[in-house]
């Protein structure tokens, strides 16, 4: 059996509502386009804020999936 | 048109149900003497434990906001 | 009255919900065999992925706690 | 004499030319109100794009300032 | 309105004239397969020496660009 | 019971003797101003030198204070 | 003469047997669709155990590589 | 001969008095559970602030010490 | 099925001859009395010098393992 | 061929007018006393106020040269 | 007027006392080779241990003095 | 009996085949020079590659050794 390899990618995903939304909101997106998605850590939290409320959560992630041979 | 300028602010906003409720709480504060908040970027998550529960929430965050002439 | 010392453990906690689901799973784990368990704070915020979606919050604390004479 | 003490704030310029021109933008409005500015240090480099060049250069910097008696 | 989903990528640009070049050098070669280039931050300064001198500025920045539907 | 909110600035103290004794000096001058100090934590040691001597240490924390209603 | 532009991928290799190994299986991916690999360097050194051995050594890397025009 | 094997573990110490006092008081306490106390170095220094004044120094170390076979 | 819970602690293996052996050294120990060894990262290579190479390699990683009820 | 060994070493250039300036300022003093400057990145960048204006920039690098055989 | 360059070196301080002893005896030893030694800021503070007390304190300083033309 | 000092320098070693090779050959190249080579801690790990292969590995070291009297 081969070794595998993983590579990881960074997105930011938002939401209005919550940082676990932000993270679900950005795999959505990249499960349209890339099989296997495995893991990610989350490196940044951040937001916009509107009328001094958060106006959207801004979550960044480093994703991680496997690559096929 | 000018360049704009921001200032940043630290502050560490708690709650006893979510980190989210937390940052809220620092930028409902914020929002009474500072006009113009923009951002916020979270530095710190931690909290209380009593009885062997999360009893507050405490986030740090960083707040920025324009500047005025 | 003597100086209090703490004792500071590394736990990661797991929750599919939520990110404070998952400090609350740890907390949960550590007040089985420790008492007077203070203050913690987040130190990485990871998470397993399946079909695309967060399938388990993996949030790794530091727990602090008074060490007994 | 007294052992002087300093205060930090934390700013971001902003210019559409430079990271020079920034960290003076920035300079230049936190003079209007405090006196005695000593120093800065560059914590954060960012930058807006349009049209696939840079728009704006963000500098964030930390200044002290002598704190009077 | 959905909730927006950014991609961030790291590029080195290069110059021989300046900090400012560099990463603008960067950009150029990515609008040319991307759109909605949004903001970037630099995460590195390097350069090469030739002649004791600075042959070219070597600048490493994260640039974050919408991904679309 | 609201939730308590704090807010951290960063001062450098400076003493020509001790560690200990800058950050009294720091705490010394945020007292004048501020009621409420609560915690600090220190972010940077650093020293002036004179005839190969220390000449004053300068030691830069981060002061937590509760903000009043 | 053009100023080269550099993208950077983050992989990670894994290897049974060695640190170099899996970062050997990690360039042996990305030389199937990524012309003009530059160099590496290596960000994170993890693995997991099985039986109480290393059982899968997984070392992450940023890899640069010029971009073409 | 066998290669040493070492454990650390994280205390935090506390004095009203001093850094260095805060540490010996982790270490007076770790050395009653543990033989062979061999290192240290402090990961973060802190103090509880009363009456515009250092309360408490809260010095957290992490203290090495061989694991007998 | 409850939410597992994971413990990490700390440790420096050593060994005369690699990385890989050292980080090997420190499993060994720690499976002696801890079940569920489950992964690792090393957060710190160093090592002791003798007649102008290298005499050990000092390796510190963290080892994380399943917590029982 | 013998396996290449650099050294690197650590300087602060100044000037009035540029980043760009102060790196050259150090490379210019250091070529001076060191052949093969090969290499520089920049690890902090400050600078010292007069007037509310940028005085001088103080720019830190380290720098890498070949050792010869 | 040139504008000045300064060298940082890096030196560990030893004491059987205080942290602040550790730092003068690097500085002492600096000044026999060094003239112009200008500043310095502390980077690591360690200490070994001797029945189960404080042995000697390891203070790890960098120190930067002007170079001369 | 004086309290030790030690200063520390920054080297890269290289090798075509492995990381310790890279750090006994910059240790090799500092014994020619330095006496009393005591302990050595990596701070970067990187490569260069040719074919798709690591080529060279370049290992940075911080190498410590007590400063005579």
């Amino acid at each position: 059996m081969k070794d595998p390899v993983y590579k990881l990618i960074e997105l930011t995903g938002t939401s209005t509502n919550s940082i676990e939304e932000a993270v679900g909101s950005a795999l959505k997106r990249a499960r349209k386009t890339i099989k296997n998605l495995s893991w990610f850590e989350v490196t940044e939290t951040r937001g916009s804020i509107e009328d001094g409320k958060v106006h959207r959560w801004q979550v960044t992630i480093k994703v991680g999936f496997a690559v096929e041979e």
